[in-house]
């Protein structure tokens, strides 16, 4: 008999990745607020519990995808969460993007249930929640990998044990160190090489066939030239996962001083209102600084 | 019968590249200060000749390939220099990173004496100089550029006309800006990694398989791992690379914290005798704030 698993939060990860499970056969408890997404889940196939309580009671793995350290923890430790009704032995997989701190603390309180816990955060967006291509790093023991592996599969392709309670976490913090960090770097690049008169189409070319490559002048191109910057990861969150990044630096004595002006640089854009644009809309920033925008195709420019 | 190519500047880029010249079957004339290397270059097939303006002299192509903007303005304009032995019609090609208000100049002045000029500087490091696999980036006017076409081809696999005179050289700075900025990326995100107990091999793991991808945790992991720093590509010379793209920026209204702050992280190395080691060091500059090298694998860690 297959694994039952349980899902709190439904957005625009966690819906895909509800999918998938359902797809790849788990029997699928859903629990969320949303009333209207809760529904329609339903109609695939998924059954609706009316809190995290009740999806844990009902299932062997519980995942959660939530937008915030502060929710994760309400829901799984809260009154109502999916501790109060987690079975000893089973297992409680936090997918979300997390303080470490909170994941280890979680963790603690899930084995004093007798309930295991990983935290297991994702990168690849909401494309690859989709596409069931998510790289997934995990922090825990190695026998609740092994027994999360299943599940993992169907939602992605790269899936890493890193270390201990809180690892994942910390990877994931260094993913959103370089890829905030290279967005800062491309915008400066197309910035100026555009201001000094040359086509930012014909910059990315070049940039992309030498030691400068990178998979978000390749992903995010589109974005850069059009300057349209539809979500994807957004803004708001980036700067979560920065802030906790930061946090973490802090009480570890690491200086981070190109990932705190980035952090600073999404909060400019916040503060214009633009916390719910794709992240590659850093960009605009360093636009914004030069009063220029990445531009149209300079006169005499050609590509061979 | 083949155009007879000169080359100016026989240094870590230069030697290869007059290697691979001389394997394309172009009859080439060779010219450098360093005595030694002219003759070792001489037993392989080339022509010494005495001066870069003799050099020009017995040439239809002349290359440059020197170290700074003062060393290219020197050889090509300077007493002596190639200028004065190019006849009308000949062509000369700065393959150097050097300032774009430099190649401007220059081009104007071999202009008046009938001599056409493309700048066309490089990236791909000495390996890419070897191999004959350099991307190359080209400004000036597009006859010339398909003038210099089986010259280039000799030495690279991408060849691409971006611009008007200077115009290589100014996405030769967005090039720099990339790879700068993000060797403090990855030196940031490894620090904080393996500080908080992760094993550095897996953060290059797993950033690798999503949108953080670049090709420097590709090509230079090595140094980060096993924290050595062979040059390759000196933090010198990527100093004063950045030094331009910041001079163009300043005059362009362009404001550039985060390239800025990574020219002064190559000069605290300069400043602790490092100039000389490759770019990829930048992480040590990190690694000094937190007082802690890129680690030992942590323990209970594990690739899966």
């Amino acid at each position: 008999m297959s694994v039952r698993v349980g899902i709190v939060g439904l957005g625009v990860m966690g819906r895909p990745m509800a999918r998938n499970l359902l797809a790849a056969g788990f029997p699928l408890v859903a629990s969320t607020r949303n009333r209207a997404v809760l529904d329609e889940l339903a109609a695939e196939g998924a059954e609706p519990s009316a809190s995290p309580r009740e999806a844990a009671e009902r299932s062997d793995v519980v995942i959660t995808m939530l937008p915030s350290s502060e929710v994760v923890s309400q829901v799984v430790a809260g009154p109502g969460g999916v501790l109060e009704g987690a079975a000893a032995g089973s297992l409680v997989i936090d997918m979300s993007t997390t303080h470490p701190d909170v994941s280890r603390e979680l963790a603690r309180a899930a084995a004093e249930r007798g309930v295991a816990m990983l935290d297991a955060p994702v990168s690849g967006g909401d494309v690859g929640a989709q596409q069931g291509t998510l790289s997934i790093m995990v922090g825990g023991e190695a026998d609740d990998v092994e027994r999360a592996r299943p599940v993992f599969e169907a939602l992605g392709t790269t899936i890493t044990h890193v270390g201990p309670h809180g690892a994942g976490q910390i990877v994931k913090a260094c993913n959103q160190i370089v890829v905030g960090v290279t967005y800062a770097a491309v915008g400066e690049a197309l910035v100026l090489g555009s201001k000094a008169g040359v086509d930012p189409a014909l910059i990315l070319d070049v940039l992309s066939g030498g030691l400068a490559a990178n998979r978000i002048m390749e992903v995010r191109r589109h974005n850069f030239l059009e300057r349209t910057f539809p979500a994807g990861a957004t803004v708001d969150l980036h700067h979560k996962d920065l802030t906790i990044a930061l946090d973490v630096a802090g009480s570890a004595g690491v200086a981070l001083p190109l990932s705190a002006a980035v952090q600073q640089m999404m909060r400019i854009l916040r503060a214009h209102g633009q916390g719910g644009l794709d992240h590659s809309a850093l960009v605009t920033v360093v636009e914004d600084w030069a009063a220029h925008e990445i531009g149209a195709p300079a006169p005499g420019a050609e590509r061979s």
